[in-house]
């Protein structure tokens, strides 16, 4: 049986990964979020949204870039402080002890501690309500080596990137696999064809 | 080291989910994505993008209706159907013995299987080039009681999302959890303080 919660934001799984940005003082910056992922193919482009009061907003809008850095399992505290901290009151890199990189393409720094990083151009903003959507175009995606099998594929296994429960405030590990993608379907498909 | 793989969309970890709505004839249908999450909060919005190609592009801009249903753990095989066939040529809820129900408050149906289900009325549309991003505003959150605590409150070790791995085109289990939110961080922001 279901039950109504009513029109609410809620969805699972949520990612969770940092943004770089470079702020209004010019000093490296990141905040996490967990409101993004991938929206278009050709181009690659990458929407993330974030309120207006954020630090990271005018810094974005500013400097026309950013960076979205994927925190590895051990890094949940420092994700959750990057969080609560606010870039306007605390240099949360020097705090968490990160390395910002300047990126090769965009102007933001990425956070050299996280084994994969997008650097995005802004490719357009869309005023949604209580957030304001920002697009990025990705101009390049890096990966730790140790991360990256011999045919510099990325492991996600490797990346091991953290879950976010957006109800429960939880952090959660990756899990085991479940089976390859367009694989188990096909047991379906071709008893369809039979 | 970090290696450069250019521009690519490639980003961890990514939810997967299936989008549900009644086809140009009527109907129920669904299709896996992985590209789509929530988008702001107030009102409460969720995005996916989607080729122009799938069965589900016209559905969804004549209906102005979709849902998103959020497959457990042991769905992947099911799941991975619905990313392979097409419903222009399946019944895929037939193949699959989903159930099709019609929504509450949008004209589009939800899977009852699915522990999780975000009734949703398009909102607006964005043309981002390969694909289209689908902006809905979510009018009703259905959770299957089972997967709610005792203040109605989702569990997401209960709803057991699915993660997906669009690299290495594999699904995963959601792991163990590794702490709590705004509270993990708070070891940093006291050491600040102190």
């Amino acid at each position: 049986m279901k039950i109504s919660l009513g029109a609410k934001p809620i969805f699972f799984p949520l990612p969770v990964f940092l943004v770089g940005s470079y702020d209004t003082a010019g000093k490296p910056n990141i905040m996490t979020a967990a409101w993004g992922g991938l929206c278009c193919a050709e181009p690659p482009l990458f929407a993330v949204s974030i309120r207006r009061q954020r630090w990271t907003y005018e810094a974005v809008l500013q400097r026309k870039s950013f960076t979205i850095n994927v925190p590895t399992g051990t890094m949940a505290g420092q994700v959750d402080f990057a969080g609560i901290a606010s870039g306007e009151k605390v240099d949360k890199f020097a705090q968490l002890h990160f390395t910002p990189v300047k990126s090769t393409f965009v102007d933001a720094p990425y956070v050299e501690e996280c084994p994969a990083v997008l650097e995005c151009a802004l490719h357009s903003t869309q005023d949604l309500g209580s957030h304001m959507q920002f697009i990025g175009e990705i101009k390049d995606v890096k990966i730790t080596d140790e991360c990256l099998d011999d045919e510099k594929k990325p492991l996600m296994s490797l990346i091991n990137p953290i879950i976010y429960d957006g109800v429960g405030k939880n952090y959660h590990k990756l899990g085991a696999s479940l089976g390859k993608a367009f694989a188990g379907g096909k047991i379906f498909w071709q008893e369809l064809n039979e």
